[in-house]
């Protein structure tokens, strides 16, 4: 049996110490806002209601998550944590279920560890809340969590106000919780803000509950998936810890990372099997890479499709919209952006592809700019199956390329090309015997001149 | 007095936690397949023979050896180390030597090593095997070592089997063996596949030998030099060490690394004496440099020849054949492949040199390239000494420019420059005034239209 | 009350171990010679006089300090610290005033913490020299400083005289000195050589005080703060730790790093609040930053002064001179020096602007260059406001685009364009029917035939 789910996201700090104009809990880690993880991971339990607590910078939250399905509340003031939950009350008036409290600057909780506090929730115990705990490091002054062995507790106690015997404990409190919301509402109503900052405090319903004859739970989870982030330089940590594990993950799955911490993965990066990945590689989101893909050094990929025998790099720069074909080849100083690439299609070296199609086997010669632009709209580019693009050409959209025609080295071509053709632009070469000679005899002398 | 030498190279298991359609012991290490390094480190012992042990994927096993003068044998079943070695003994016959049994997968064991393990097996006590002992971080499961204080043993224990004293030696067994070639055929007759998965275990010749009143002796090296490859990640581990190594000995030699973590060397890359090296360098196999030599940040470089005092990027791409003379400059943004440049010659930036001879002094504008391609065979191209090749030239080769030649910018060079001539194929430059204005407006219009 | 402040910096040692024919002390830290780092840390204190004592290779230390108001003194022969500082003795005749003595290769040491063992000088107790004790992870063969729990000492004993009680001592002598200038020639003048070195070991000062009655006293710094340099692995340990605490001050300021470890700042590198940097990111002498920017990855910058809400990268160069105005975009594969874009200016993909003043609003087109440079001399491009460079085209130096003026693409533009005309340069496109089918035919026959 499973109940209806409603997740609870604090987000109402704003997070001064990242000293920034965007709010906390929207900056990104692997390319996502961190707040976007979590909805992620609460998406998984399918929640009849998401309801983030919004407070400083709201404006930016509400935006960010309104397309993801989430709910916002507002919480004016700062009153501690135990407060910003109570600010979902009205909303979830009716709601019979299980409720999920949540940090919206803890964003690496997974489904399965929510899954998990649910479960214990409704074991045959049947505790009033479930807390989650971890064992840092440096517990520092971390809130104990003191159960029994099995994870049974009727207190966690602040740092500050813990005996010696408590702050031995290793166990300490992440300030996640489960409940049911009948549960959560009637403890959080009863709690108190006698304390020196004057604030509710969340934790302090596991008090309330065990005065009532209630005991609460605690199930606990590595500490690197509880880390808050509240400085730059926390996010930086949970971004590298992020990375490690998904690129041992890549490597367990058949990818040969040759200096894996070099490797940056988005969230949603999608690798094959026996692709290989230089040193330096970095992925925005929305890449998906089939088998047998080689990943040159220094290459910097986002919103690309790369089919099975693709060689991509050294400096090879995809940009959104790029589609490579089986076996296409995209060389060294070359950008592609919204470029669909035929099978064996190849662009080596030194070019811009911009709003093209490539056709099959397509050669795109040095130095090919796609103009694409021309100060006010973009236009495209088509280039047919096997055709040729002598170097340093530029191709001046809207324009057509036919298939397995030939365009001359240096061109500049403004009208379509006929299958099959050659298309030129060039002037007719021509030599000025002696003149280099004369030239540098003339800035010799007046360099000596001077 | 030294005796023959066989190596016995053990390669017959694919690497299923590979995941990979490559055979385990051809991923490359340093830019050389694993098991490269190792028949390299056992030439360096001017082996009689060396046999390499296949199985599954033999033919690229196979392929990858013969050139190197190896041998192969198939062990058409996996019954074990044991039963592998024996698949040699046939092809061993008559061969009256020291035979070493070694490990595909096991890439780092040095020459010096090996020559220890020979010189053991030749000493006074005259130790029927020799096997070759490390004590790893967390010894684990492995298999342990039971030896005096001179390194003599009679019993190698698997863990299984350890007495919880035998558990606490921290000397393990890397697995490798020496032994005369007689004995070891002779001890290998006699192990039985008695034990849990059936199999012929190697190290069992050591309770034979004891058996037979005769001990074994053991020595000792880094764990690192017998770390053994299994899986993507073991071979991420390899190559750190592996490169870690490789960049103190590159500082110890007097160039500078300014993020020694970020410099990435091949296997072969000989470095001179007051070389400075950017972060981000990656060297693929096959790349001398002389002294004096910089090379900025973001470099790749593979099959390149750098003279005294040449400057190399950032972002400079020198691909198999290039060789740049004393003093000479690539710049950002430039490839080169098999191309020759003088001393003092200049491609700073944005260009591609394939096929070409540069001259002394010569100096390639920005945005050059050597058009080598015609979609079906490579030409090349000669630029004499002190030409001047302006910037956006294309060179459609094969093509000659003359020394002290000038070729004016945005030429596409179809034909020979002789020397010191001015060559040019420019249009007449012509101007539409106020044309750029109404554009503007008339695009200005369409949006507002819309 | 102040004193007139002396710094002696020893740097008479060339520096063998860093197998260079750089002097050891200019090599450069964070992209600046590590002399120099102390010079400046020395200069905050508005030092009297700042002498360095220079030997091997002293032409070399002599070029480098003489623009920053050091002067030198010459150590002919090495015999010992102690020796090197009375070298300075003539120097200094007649001054009256405090002594800092420094090491060269010690560049890390920090203002604040020069002026700490001055204050310490001063102190009521008046103690006749002021060392500078760390305690490093491992103290190994360092002498120790034996000291009571003020600080206060009597005697720094080498590792080798010191008994097992004094090397459980953990704080170890750093060499840095102060002491009043009187105190410490007449100190220097009473050390003998009577050791294994025959040197002079200036640390013999504090027992020759002792012996007048007079104790010393000890400061104490973290161990980093005194790392000194001897081997180019030592220099990349240091500037790897002054890199990791550049980045977290960075982060600190309200930066975003995502890959903290894979960005290298200069010296002088300056930073605005919710500067985003992507991975890979180099950093050379001379750069300063606005808010609200973003570094793409593998960017490689100096001498550069950005405004805020730029874009650069990924992939872009930036040399000395350049200066990018509010919003203005470099994009990948883009070289710049000597350029000045104005508000809103882009280039964004391929191109070299040197030389150039670029108007506000303007648009490169993908792969323009700038030609600057004839083989001789350079010359200057300006662009005007809002002006549109079509793509591929070349700018041959000195010339002018008006502002609104549109240069077609592939243009070769060698005489200045009004304001809002429209420039070419282009040949008529022409074509040959059937061409590129005909002449693939003739090379598949000739391949045939061979």
């Amino acid at each position: 049996m499973t109940f209806p789910i409603a997740a609870i996201i604090l987000a109402a700090g704003k997070g001064t110490r990242m000293k920034s104009d965007t709010h906390k809990v929207l900056h990104p880690l692997a390319g996502r806002p961190m707040l976007l993880h979590l909805i992620d991971g609460v998406a998984a339990l399918d929640p009849a209601r998401t309801i983030v607590v919004v407070g400083a910078g709201r404006e930016q939250v509400e935006a960010a998550v309104r397309p993801h399905g989430a709910e916002t509340v507002h919480q004016a003031e700062q009153l501690g944590t135990g407060h910003a939950v109570r600010m979902a009350e009205d909303a979830l008036a009716g709601f019979e279920g299980d409720v999920l409290v949540l940090f919206g600057d803890v964003p690496r909780v997974t489904a399965d560890t929510l899954r998990r506090m649910l479960a214990r929730l409704h074991a045959a115990d049947a505790p009033a809340t479930v807390a989650l705990g971890f064992r840092p490091v440096n517990p520092a002054a971390y809130g104990r969590v003191i159960a029994d062995a099995d994870g049974r507790m009727d207190r966690i106690v602040e740092f500050k106000d813990a005996s010696p015997e408590e702050r031995a404990v290793t166990l300490c409190n992440s300030g996640l919780f489960a409940a049911r919301a009948a549960d959560l509402f009637d403890l959080l109503a009863r709690i108190d803000n006698d304390n020196a900052a004057g604030e509710y405090y969340l934790p302090d319903i596991v008090a309330v509950a065990a005065a009532d004859g209630r005991h609460s739970a605690v199930i606990e989870v590595a500490a690197a998936e509880v880390a808050g982030i509240n400085s730059r330089g926390e996010l930086a940590a949970v971004e590298a810890d992020w990375q490690q594990a998904r690129r041992a993950q890549a490597m367990a799955d058949g990818a040969t990372l040759i200096a894996p911490e070099t490797v940056w993965f988005a969230y949603d990066t999608s690798l094959g099997r026996d692709v290989l990945i230089e040193p330096n590689v970095f992925f925005g989101p929305g890449v998906t890479i089939a088998d047998n893909v080689t990943i040159h050094a220094f290459s910097h990929i986002e919103g690309a499709t790369i089919a099975r025998g693709v060689s991509v790099g050294p400096y090879a720069r995809l940009r959104p919209g790029t589609v490579l074909g089986e076996g296409a080849k995209i060389g060294n100083f070359v950008e592609t952006k919204k470029a669909v690439l035929g099978k064996g299609a190849k662009a080596n070296h030194l070019s811009y592809l911009g709003d093209a199609e490539v056709g099959a086997g397509a050669n795109i010669g040095a130095g090919t700019i796609t103009c694409n632009y021309d100060g006010f709209l973009k236009y495209g580019t088509k280039i047919g199956d096997g055709a040729f693009i002598g170097s340093n050409s530029a191709l001046v959209a809207p324009v057509a390329i036919g298939a397995g025609a030939i365009v001359g080295a240096g061109s500049v071509v403004t009208r379509d090309v006929e299958a099959d053709a050659l298309a030129l632009t060039r002037g007719e070469q021509t030599s000025k015997a002696g003149w280099g000679a004369r030239f540098r005899a003339r800035m010799a002398a007046r360099k000596a001149a001077k």
